[in-house]
């Protein structure tokens, strides 16, 4: 029996209705999606809500840890949530290539809709389109998401001060490297396995504890370099790292020191930095510390008045060095 | 001078924030984006509202009539017009593939923003990949939408009954029959134009003078027929077509009648198909009329009791005839 793959013929019509109802709907929505309107009408009777977008091109599409599924999954809930929003709906849209697996598009599928079951989010809208063999890598998808604002929370990489701790939820650099050895056959980082999850529950769990939490950012493209930055660009403040502090697991070391890559730069998917008033920097990593995939969750630095440098870094030897910015892309098609 | 074209180091640090701030925010939104969150916050005192997406992997970019940024903001404007809801909110996430011309980008990103302001919509969110050269054709948009339904409306692709009205807001095919002229190069129809537009402007018309209409529905990928196919199934009714009531514009039937097509199956961007109560019929007519894109529309035939077949035609020489779908794409790549 030969494997049925993606034709042009789904793109549009009868054949695009077949693969919705065989292979699309099922895999995202078990329970069946009823009449599809063009659009999802929802009641939300006068609360605040978040809305976000992000497009997954991971290359390749399964990993140790996850596969691009998971990761449209996540990403778009980890956004919600690091503005304080629990995740509500979902949006997917794919662009497949002629020529792609049903089974590997289902793997996919059922991968993404599993977390949303997991968190409660409903699966609201999508739209499919197919491109001729050649004109896309297999699969990209999109995902939007609308979330609702918990009451009293109001968080924004704009509101560090001076004074407060840097705390980080994990162990950085796992999906980055776990990528990395899967596209270019790493076997001393084969053991890797990427960090992928969804953070609303440590979120949560986090302003349940620390409602004064001033910022939550997850480190995804570009590292905790690159959400560190960001965050003392828009509040203009500095932040200082101490190195000896930054849980970093040993497969990402190993990786990082063969590499001469930096820690900082590797993306994550499943690791956010918190930015709170120093005296509830405790409560805030107690809170993260009750889940499993936040055991090494600790303060890692302080945010003081701004500096020449953004993000500095304390090294373990005594000295103090600029962190940079990533200067491009060190791992394209990392999320 | 050589033309600057995106790189692989615009897919995150440095090199993505450059992109962002010279190229991608100045497009999208002239006054400046202030300082990007993760999602984007927004209250909404007791709404109903409405969400929906859409990619958007039309070969070729640029085409007479419009472009992929103009059927990006269309495409998803027009599903939350359709539901009748205002739209509000939109969201843009882009994969670029490595080479893609700074120059050609900005233009696209510009007819976007310009419908955006004509609208008063406001892009609220966005995401940018990069992959590398060959992995994506050129450029892939998504755009997803929230509305605000307008109070007292309800429609859905369910409520059609018998002896309602079926109009159309214009002549239909144009964008199907320019894609296509222009991949072909076919010279007979190089005329032709794109009708894409953003139609809530028409469908808040048509709901003003008709607040009781069933059903709105635009009528894009696999054309009027697919979405007269999906409202007969959806309403459980089957739906008669006058021919000589259709519109159809003279470069559609030219091209049609050269290539052994059906205009029904051509894909339009700014064309839909109304459903109303017999009685109300003219009323939705003359509100689309004072609208130049709509000065062809007219009712083109009835719903009636669900027959063996979801949608007939009675041709112009006294026969009746099923409309089928399209039986798979008939035009790939049309949006």
């Amino acid at each position: 029996m030969t494997t049925q793959t993606v034709r042009l013929s789904h793109g549009s019509g009868k054949g695009l209705q077949e693969l919705l109802s065989t292979i699309i709907i099922p895999a995202l929505i078990p329970g069946g999606a009823g009449v599809l309107e063009d659009a999802f009408v929802f009641d939300i009777p006068g609360r605040r809500l978040a809305f976000t977008t992000d497009s997954f091109v991971v290359s390749p599409l399964e990993f140790p840890g996850g596969n691009i599924g998971t990761l449209a999954a996540c990403g778009t809930i980890n956004d919600l949530s690091m503005m304080g929003a629990r995740p509500m709906l979902l949006s997917v849209s794919l662009i497949l290539e002629e020529g792609f697996a049903f089974e590997k598009l289902t793997r996919i599928l059922t991968s993404l809709s599993e977390i949303c079951t997991q968190m409660g989010i409903r699966i609201a809208c999508g739209d499919t389109k197919v491109v001729d063999k050649g004109k896309a890598d297999g699969l990209f998808i999109n995902t939007s998401g609308i979330g609702i604002v918990t009451v009293g929370i109001s968080l924004s990489a704009a509101y560090a001060k001076p004074g407060d701790a840097v705390i980080v939820s994990g162990g950085i650099g796992l999906h980055g490297v776990t990528i990395l050895a899967q596209r270019e056959n790493l076997h001393f980082a084969s053991a890797a396995e990427s960090d992928c999850a969804p953070l609303w529950p440590l979120a949560k769990a986090v302003l349940d504890a620390v409602p004064h939490t001033r910022v939550m950012r997850d480190a995804t493209r570009g590292g905790l370099a690159s959400v560190l930055h960001e965050i003392a660009t828009d509040s203009k403040v500095s932040i200082v790292l101490m190195e000896s502090e930054i849980p970093v697991p040993q497969v990402v070391k190993g990786a990082c020191s063969f590499l001469g890559m930096d820690p900082l730069h590797i993306a994550n998917e499943g690791r956010f930095a918190i930015i709170v008033p120093p005296e509830w920097a405790d409560k805030a990593v107690a809170a993260l510390r009750s889940f499993a995939i936040a055991k090494d969750a600790c303060v890692i630095g302080q945010v003081v008045e701004k500096d020449r440098f953004p993000v500095l870094l304390k090294t373990s030897i005594g000295g103090t060095r600029p962190v940079e910015m990533p200067p491009g892309e060190l791992l394209p098609r990392i999320c």
